[in-house]
């Protein structure tokens, strides 16, 4: 059976004195989107899919390394991973399983 | 200037032996509508946003509590509340202010 | 059976050009400290525990609006709640289940 | 300056029939173990200590996949990674930090 990964990353900028965050997040869906990993934007964090937990980890790295780079001193990443491997479901057939049983 | 909160709630269900949680979802989320708060669901949980941290407690609360009254034994629920006093943003505002900065 | 609700609550303070947490927490545990509920510090956050889930929200809320009167513009606030209804164990009973196992 | 990261790790076993979480999170806890990283259990998740980030991810890989390993369907991993440059703090100097200003 194909492997799917959902995960979901939220990023914090600390001690920058911004209080938007949105320059910061910019930069970290930059660098997922040049890993060439499937995402989408939420308003509380950004949805990832991928294939194995490697390509995850990678692209969650390389934001939050991205962050650290552009010279952000604190970074607190939250990271959820969600692993089913009976009946994997991408990000549109976990959404359609709740909406059908609405 | 009118106050905005968003927050994600993900909630599991332990111990039903049902891989799928799109059942249990579907319990909260018919919960969190009954409250007439705002949502979204993403692959992920659920986006709510409210005007004040009290309606986000008691949607939370109450989809809480429909799990468990729904039978489950153990329910985790995860909660992420962002509280922007000085330039509150709704759900849309916040995901359009990254998107400007791509 | 008498219940009992474990919680985490992790709190970060955006904007304010501090890059220390602790000052912030500090706030946020005092206000936890006044509400008589039990609770203990860890290194990623502050462990609650509670006979119901009104004690923990509203340890929560007291925590998380110490920190906006405190002056701080925008806090985010991520909460755990674990509710085992079928033999609920404290914050010592949880360790020492995983201890004995290991 | 030598980097410390401080990360939080919970995993939920899904889908398994069992309302208990320890059998599953010593499963977890061995293989964190065996990575030779530092680490501190606390009533709702594992703290981690690392000076790199490589560390932390292949700690909590490890971790994850002894569960899907162990015959579990579902597993739903969190991780928090508190990342901070300018002056990082390991476990016990976080906390003190806090405790020096209640």
């Amino acid at each position: 059976m194909r492997s799917i990964i959902t995960a979901e990353l939220e990023i914090v900028a600390l001690g920058t004195g911004d209080t938007g965050m949105s320059k910061h997040i910019a930069v970290a869906v930059k660098a997922i989107n040049e890993q060439g990993i499937k995402y989408q934007l939420t308003p509380m964090g950004t949805v990832l899919e991928a294939g194995c937990i490697d390509d995850i980890f990678c692209a969650v790295k390389t934001a939050h390394e991205a962050l650290v780079r552009s010279g952000v001193k604190r970074v607190v990443t939250h990271l959820t991973i969600d692993d089913r491997r009976d009946s994997p479901k991408g990000m549109e057939g976990k959404i359609e399983s709740v909406k059908t049983k609405l």
